[in-house]
């Protein structure tokens, strides 16, 4: 076996073969309940996601792979094929396999796609890693949802089963592109909790927060136009804003909500059309927005003429405000000049894709219109399987029965994170996250992490500005498996060393 | 009663009451499928579709509409409250219910969408109308899906039953961006019969053909760009595109495929970036691109550097080359120059919402991130079902039996409307539609039909700029009310001796 190129290769390779050793799994193992395929699978994925196989290197051929770790070729064979269908490999006819060139997740602003010099925005290592569901649920502190093992899948498959005994007539046409009626009008009670009038009618639904951010940022903006951000924030935003053409401005976000000096000051320089910003449970500090600064906020909306765009995700996590204050802006404004987006992805299944928009009846028909021209209707699949489980009563149970369970995990985490010497500076812990500040730059924390299949959001990716950052978010539903502190405790150390 | 505003209308009323005589349903019936409260809905609608109630006129009070009609205030109630839901009526405290403004479905190209003056794009009245569920099936020949009762519920049915059974974690947590992979297996092996290679890392799914329209302009193109799309074309499209900021020019398409000639002419002076595209049964003629007409179009693509994009939606539906000659582009071209798209919303649900994009490697890494950052996932619930009805077996049985039934109405269809005087000049009958001439304004006709619960679809809206015309799109399989062949012949005839 040699790393170089053979001489049958066609000419095609163009750097040496990736070393046998990095490129295989450390450990294969029968046991357990990933297969062997699997393990190959996340094994290469991760190398290569953590540039240790690099771009254009050829991989051992099957018959190597297979001879060298005592696995067949048909395992190999599966194993390539995935990673080809997963857009990690590249298979060359009569050549063998190589490392694929991966093309940046966003798009340069306002450029040609095709032919501009990318803009560097490196959230697509974690993106494309969120999605990447062999990892195990305990090593996953950087994942934004909850594990499945707490979720109820019975829920979803009632939902199913309810839904394919109903008048079949209602799947085969399109459903209604504002959304399903029932659904909006069980949304106009949660809203009403929240002291948010909104009728159905004012109500759009959308495919995750995700769709609802995209349509609202198209109606509002053109290129050249700014958009406030919280910073730090949900990452994915820069890069769809990005191929927008806007520009993406960060608010620094304090414990009770944004810097309002610093807020007065940028919107004087900056007059952006709207401002994105997580009201309740704010991603990633699980901090809340205090009575005050909301006020503020939206007076300082008023003056300049800013839009308000309040995701509201993480709602149903909130432990209510006698643990944390908490205020919507839109409970003052009443879906004037503040756009509310909520959704079902974080509490019940984020396959199911159910968003939505609240916002004024005018707005709603708008931007109903939009979404008809973008995906001319979402599934109300999705959507009456949401129905079923709100009208139904199961929802309340449900979202308490997660509350408590963070509870009891959250303490835990904060204790063992701050005896291996993270700070945590949280006056009142609530929901899903903590923004643990770890003393050594993330990024490189968080590819060391990878090469151990450990998944962690450094940072960095949540900064508008991508600065580096000491900070991580911490999912702490996800922190089961005691290897993650053990890694935690031993590179962290050696980091902080450097 | 009375016509106009009563005294403590408290100054909102801006206009005299709608006429009761108007606003009312012709004749409520307690027999048939339809409840009392369906019948009223659909009828206002139809009267506010139609601009015999205008906007912000006054509806009747709920008693003087339930005294008029002989039917409880209940059922007025809950009328008014289901219009008020689907944006037709405003409910204003103390003063009643109203016709509410409708907004234009279009935004202004590349302006602000609040304030700027709506480009009024007509398309809003029929998009609008085909979510109208409520008009008999038979009673749509401007619908562009078959009937309810041609398709499958049952298939669906087993789809939903079966994915209820899988593993539940499948359904909590996201999906792969770029499709459910088994699902893109599938879709390979459809592209093999139609010569069309492609692996299935170069498939995208998407919400629809809609989305992946979407996706593919916004990667393309920026505000200022020349889109082509055939003239006539489906003019969702038209609205989509608007809304980018791009310039949309028409393609005259003759019999065989694009006029030639024109292309060329139109391809220097305009240099566009995408040409979009029906190769096969094009909407709304139903015609397909001969094999010479296939390869010059490509030629002038890379002459001009143009990407097409090639819609084939009705591919399942073209009963083969000895019927009617049809080249697909892609076939050609392999999928360098070439993006092809498809769906499932015209053979198995619209409801799915399952569509897919087929590119070059390169291109379906950089779609699939777009479709990521504008909605993270598609719910692979649909993709599920549309993978085990492929795999299963059941797709190709189930589309050999829709082509059969559209034979056999198609011909029926034709010789009814050539009798009462509409022309058709199609070579080879094929597919769901037919182009055909009524002599008159069909704009004007498809207005009065709305009045009679028929829905039409007029050349104009099919006119990259609307211009009027004597055609219409008429689907074939939703022809089976006689009063709608009754109506032709009485209108036609009227609107021709104008």
């Amino acid at each position: 076996m040699t790393n170089t190129p053979r001489a049958n290769d066609n000419g095609n390779a163009r750097r040496p073969a990736a070393e046998l050793s990095i490129a295989a799994p450390q450990t294969l193992t029968r046991e357990g309940g990933d297969s062997l395929v699997d393990q190959i699978v996340r094994s290469i994925e991760a190398r290569i996601d953590d540039k240790l196989l690099r771009s254009g290197a050829r991989m051992p051929s099957i018959r190597q792979f297979a001879d060298l770790h005592g696995v067949s070729r048909f395992t190999v064979v599966e194993a390539y094929d995935r990673l080809v269908a997963k857009g990690y490999l590249d298979s060359r006819r009569g050549s063998g396999f190589y490392v694929r060139e991966r093309a940046p997740l966003a798009a340069p602003v306002a450029a040609r796609a095709v032919d501009a010099a990318p803009a560097q925005l490196d959230v697509v290592w974690l993106v494309r890693n969120m999605f990447r569901q062999q990892l195990p649920p305990g090593r996953t502190p950087g994942s934004g949802l909850l594990p499945g093992d707490w979720l109820d899948g019975e829920l979803i498959a009632n939902g199913l089963r309810a839904i394919s005994r109903q008048n079949q007539s209602q799947l085969l046409q399109y459903g209604n592109p504002q959304g399903f009626l029932p659904l909006r009008q069980q949304l106009q009670l949660k809203l009403a909790e929240l002291e948010i009038a909104a009728t159905p009618e004012q109500i759009v639904t959308t495919s995750g927060i995700t769709q609802a951010l995209d349509i609202v940022a198209r109606h509002f903006t053109q290129p050249g136009d700014t958009i406030f951000v919280d910073d730090p924030a949900w990452f994915l935003m820069f890069g769809s804003f990005a191929t927008m053409g806007t520009k993406v401005v960060g608010i620094p976000r304090l414990p009770d909500g944004p810097d309002i000096a610093r807020l007065a000051e940028l919107a004087a320089i900056h007059k952006p059309r709207l401002y994105v910003l997580n009201s309740v449970l704010h991603n990633p500090t699980s901090t809340s927005l205090s009575a005050a600064k909301a006020f503020q906020v939206l007076k300082i909306a008023e003056q300049h003429d800013i839009t308000i765009v309040e995701d509201d995700i993480y709602c149903d996590l909130h432990p209510g405000p006698q643990v944390q204050p908490a205020t919507r802006i839109a409970a003052l404004d009443q879906l004037n000049r503040v756009i509310y987006l909520g959704g079902f992805s974080k509490t019940l299944a984020a396959n199911l894709r159910v968003g939505f928009i609240a916002t004024s009846p005018e707005m709603a028909k708008r931007l109903s219109d939009r979404k008809m021209l973008s995906t001319l209707t979402t599934s109300d699949i999705g959507e009456r399987i949401v129905y079923k489980i709100l009208s139904e009563g199961h929802y309340r149970k449900h979202v308490d029965r997660l509350r408590g369970k963070l509870d009891g995990v959250r303490d835990k985490t904060f204790k063992q994170l701050e005896r291996i010497g993270m700070r945590i500076d949280i006056a009142a812990p609530a929901g899903l996250f903590v923004w643990a500040d770890a003393g050594c730059d993330t990024t490189l924390l968080a590819e060391r992490a990878l090469e151990e299949h450990i998944l962690l959001a450094p940072g960095a990716l949540f900064s508008p500005s991508q600065l580096p950052s000491t900070r991580m978010r911490i999912n702490v539903a996800s922190m089961s498996d005691m290897a993650v502190l053990r890694f935690f405790e031993r590179e962290i150390g050696r980091l902080q060393g450097k």
